[in-house]
């Protein structure tokens, strides 16, 4: 059972941003369209490497505004919500909802660590009855090794119990395939689990999960899209071995800046490979290292119309 | 030489909230009141204290507003402004500079980790030309173990280097006394040192530093003051060991609504115990504790008229 309308591949999608790091709009609606139509069944703007927790409040409104008004389908968004704020995630997160989007995927507050479980039952509570909407489908976000603040089990268990229905599921980026395991005994009940690495999609399939939001789906959209057709067939693990291979290729370097270089190669648009402060663009001779290690991965490039 | 006209003893001061979570200004401006009457030199409104980074942009902003129009000197305001999003820490930094404030104390970009110096400088540099503004004092927040994103010493050197008189100063709450000296051969320069702990007040103000933005200042200000005033003679030592002690008790349960507790117990008012989430009161069983290891430590009960 699934609990939203998304499930299969998703995209984390790359923000543009120019060389002065002000957030280009119009080419990043752009990269969200080409993704549409080139494999992903779904996108999550401003996901961790959309550089979002880099963008103001209002630079993700504004953004949300434009694409949907471009004709994106919000039934096919799940915009990442989640700030250290309480009130900047509930503002977000309202708005996603009454744009009609499929979800939003909201990482706990992340400023303060070691919080107790209690904080953060009271924090999700408090965004969830604030927004106050059944539509609302709130995935959380567990990406330990950036937000430092996990998504605990007895946490997922109360708030289920709590908002059954609206508590939809989890993107689990921990890399930590024991626990993403764990998550799965909640998929039964209509609780969808996401990978966030490409490299676990089959198996996370086969164990009953709902799909991928993989940062490389900006990259090869459509590999992961065959994989996901066709993952019950005995070649499905050959697919996803070469998956994993460029999947461990992307993360050799810094990842966000190697699918940008990627992309501003693919495009013949140098501005791609624009980041936001901190993140910064690959230099020359790492992009040269990350284009030859992508080739000996039988990488297959994207192409742009 | 220092090098803002702030020096001494700094609060990062504890904000109010009500019980539903919201900012509580009124309360919050009267406790930055009877800060600056009772010892404190200075106020850093906005600190990790502050639960600053679980208040909006626009909280923020207004609270500042507040603040100065209650008629606190901004000369005596030295508010956070490093938000995870660039755009946020320039519009904060900016309002702080046009009211006129000593300075801003401004985190790293906390959401990536492992970040390079290359990216680090970027990011401060963009605020410092942004903000395009003579009188900006920028103190550096080095604070690990909650930002996880460090200040290295090299880019202190290289920002000191490209931006000398705006980059003034560092707040070291890593605990690390040993890391903290290195950051005092900055100080002849004319490079503000100020310990994030009590714990260090006296061998900081020994090495050169210039004060301490101490959590407990919310609690025993005037204890600070009378170190600072008479750091010099032999009694000093004393007066840093029975600080230590207090500091110990107070860091034995979550900080923050310790604080809260105790302001909630001296002025009689419990809704000082609101935190916002993910942040939560203590239980009363670890207020009854927390009381009394304080009165075992010789803890001065703050007293409001």
């Amino acid at each position: 059972m699934t609990a939203s309308k998304l499930s299969g591949v998703l995209a984390p999608v790359l923000t543009a941003f120019t060389a002065r790091a002000e957030l280009d709009a119009d080419r990043s609606v752009t990269h969200c369209q080409w993704l549409l139509q080139n494999g992903c069944d779904g996108l999550v703007v401003f996901g961790t490497t959309s550089e979002a927790n880099s963008c103001s409040v209002f630079e993700r409104y504004d953004f949300l505004e434009k694409l949907v008004s471009a004709g994106v389908q919000p039934e096919r968004l799940m915009p990442g919500t989640g700030c250290c704020s309480l009130k900047d995630t509930i503002e977000l997160t309202r708005q996603a909802v009454q744009l009609g989007c499929a979800g939003v995927l909201v990482l706990p507050p992340f400023y303060y660590k070691q919080v107790s479980v209690d904080g953060l039952f009271r924090y999700f509570s408090h965004v969830i009855e604030a927004v106050n909407d059944e539509r609302l489908r709130l995935f959380l976000y567990h990406i330990p090794p950036i937000s430092m603040v996990p998504i605990p089990l007895d946490l997922v268990e109360r708030l289920r119990d709590r908002f059954e229905g609206i508590v939809a599921g989890v993107k689990d980026s921990s890399g930590d395939w024991a626990g993403m395991q764990t998550f799965l005994q909640f998929a039964e009940k209509g609780f969808d689990v996401f990978s966030g690495s490409e490299e676990y999609l089959l198996p996370l399939l086969q164990a009953g999960g709902a799909g991928t939001i993989s940062a490389a789906a900006n990259v090869i959209p459509g590999t992961l899209q065959a994989l996901y057709q066709d993952w019950k067939p005995a070649g499905a693990d050959q697919q996803q071995t070469a998956i994993k291979k460029i999947s461990t290729v992307l993360r050799s370097k810094p990842l966000i800046p190697s699918l940008k270089a990627i992309l501003a190669k693919a495009r013949r648009d140098a501005s791609w490979k624009d980041c936001r402060p901190p993140l910064i663009a690959l230099s020359l001779k790492e992009e040269e290292d990350l284009f030859a290690a992508l080739d000996n991965a039988q990488f297959e490039w994207p192409e742009f119309g």
